[in-house]
């Protein structure tokens, strides 16, 4: 990168995280590329966020005060266990700021959310990545006693591979001078979260976020669970950057998503259904399928190129992700579940691809 | 303040900016504690707001293209001349992380926006502050050739005061190997801006905010002008914390806002004649008010100390702001302009205490 003559010599090797590409003007796209929730928020998250519009005049609450009771109430914690934060890129920052440092490096694996590689370079945190198994599995022997705050994806992406409980405890317990993060933004798909052990392990932070199963990507808002020690570290860090972090209407939009517990559940089992539907479609056309439990599925075929099946199904204005780098990975293609009828149209149309 | 043993030995000195008191449930105060507007938003505003809740499963776009579109035509820039943050806290953060390092300091005065200095400790990075004069002017010289990143509200908090363009022309050109910032957050009420300064000099950065004039404090939107090298620097920075950072809310109720010209206008001078009439019956009322160009006053009397008349006023519900710190001006209030009928119940509540 080329920065003016005033840029801060602090920041010379930051790589910024590369937005191109994943938002586009899409009119009369099937939009499958960002693990996006194709279900509209529910009707009251609408409705609270339009309320709230109408005292924007006002600051916001800067410790989202209902908000958190809400949410407490919803994963069976205190209100003293979670932190709110701009999307969970927020929170990580926040993370990456409060618990690493020249002594205390940072982990995840080489397949993953890759903005943790860049938040990393920006706070010049030394990192480690290694590489997932030959099933692209994450290997947690790697992060055992490692002496770095370590992040994992659970379930993984773009893989969608999760990682049991027990296991996951098997990593706390071996790093207990060192935090765990286990990033769920996916966990609402099928999984079961690691939340219930944040009093057990006074080093796990569990992320979430509203972007992909309370349907709020949009709204942004992400949020982590802990002790509450940790937790006050990360507010301590939350106020020092950014005191008044989430606007009003996101607040109340997401009061509105929890209150409609049942709108949050059909989709969910909507969702499920239609990445059941997908894989088992996708396997009966020839193509290798990870076992997701995430809202998107990672497949590939032997007889098509990642970067040919993104651009055949493109043209056909279908978007899909695909990742160039690593090699490992440039064979595959990730899709986002969207509706039944989204689904069975990518099918379709992978159908005619693969005959033509 | 006190961590956990987790915490990044980086940032053990950080002294978290504090919101308490500035936040509470009002119900029946007259709230003139945080220079907010006491208008509702644009009508505009929150429409487009609540129209944009209907499609929260997407992502905010994270360009905010036609935000900064149209902002660039209200401003009479370019669209590369503008970035946007989550508040102008946000904008600041991406400014001490881009142009200030372990040679370049910050500076700024001992009585300004109390947020800098939170911001600069976060960043390890040394400040001067030099003093404001007698008259609680900002004495330019102070900044002359400071080989530090300067940074100026202008007009500045909590006094009001405005420093005219050929003075901040005189600091622009004598720091040109340095960034000097203007934060306008408080620009629109009377005062002239340096927008206009953006391509004479390579050196500035303008902050301003929608969350006074444009009523949307609890929306949280900031801005950076500048030429589009320190942008460039500046998105890069934002790239690599938050590329998300505004929400989809949030966009559209600016752009809402700013088509919303003739409401914008009208509060504006609503809130100056309100400010007038208001310094004139303090001044009536013996009070030493000083000249101020935003959206609030700083005042004080001789005959009662400046958190006597907090609290009398706070027990007839009526809030506004005291600084305790520092000493200098721990006599006066700073009273945020509402609407006229409300500073009209603040004077004759006034006039009541000093009777008493």
């Amino acid at each position: 990168m080329s920065f003016s003559k005033f840029f801060s010599n602090r920041h010379l090797n930051i790589a910024p995280y590369d937005t191109a590409g994943e938002h586009l003007e899409l009119e009369r796209f099937i939009k499958l590329n960002t693990n996006e929730s194709p279900f509209a928020p529910s009707p009251k998250a609408i409705k609270y966020a339009a309320r709230a519009a109408e005292n924007l005049n006002l600051y916001s609450d800067p410790d989202c005060t209902e908000l958190i009771a809400k949410l407490a109430e919803t994963l069976g914690v205190k209100p003293e266990n979670i932190l709110c934060g701009n999307g969970s890129d927020e929170i990580l920052n926040f993370i990456f700021a409060a618990f690493c440092d020249d002594e205390r490096g940072a982990a995840f694996p080489d397949i993953t959310y890759s903005f943790y590689k860049v938040l990393a370079n920006f706070h010049n945190i030394n990192y480690a990545t290694p590489e997932l198994d030959k099933d692209f599995k994450i290997n947690l022997d790697d992060y055992i006693n490692n002496s770095r705050t370590s992040f994992i994806v659970n379930p993984n992406a773009p893989t969608g591979l999760f990682i049991k409980l027990d296991e996951i405890e098997r990593l706390l317990k071996s790093n207990l001078n060192n935090i765990v993060v286990i990033d769920e933004a996916y966990i609402d798909f099928g999984a079961e979260s690691a939340v219930k052990l944040i009093n057990k392990y006074e080093n796990l932070i569990v992320v979430q976020t509203f972007s992909k199963s309370r349907s709020l990507a949009g709204g942004r808002l992400g949020f982590a669970v802990a002790n509450s020690n940790l937790i006050n570290d990360l507010r301590a860090v939350k106020n020092s950057l950014a005191p008044y972090n989430i606007n009003s209407m996101t607040q109340a939009a997401a009061i509105g998503a929890l209150e409609d517990e049942k709108y949050f559940e059909d989709n969910i089992n909507s969702i499920i259904q239609a990445r059941e539907f997908t894989a088992e479609s996708l396997r009966a056309l020839n193509f290798k399928v990870l076992n997701s439990l995430g809202n998107f599925l990672f497949a590939e075929h032997e007889r098509i190129s990642g970067v040919k099946l993104f651009e055949e199904l493109n043209q056909r204005k279908i978007l899909v992700r695909h990742f160039s780098k690593p090699e490992r990975i440039n064979n595959f293609i990730r899709i986002t579940i969207g509706k039944l009828d989204d689904m069975k149209a990518l099918i379709e149309n992978i159908r005619e691809i693969l005959n033509a």
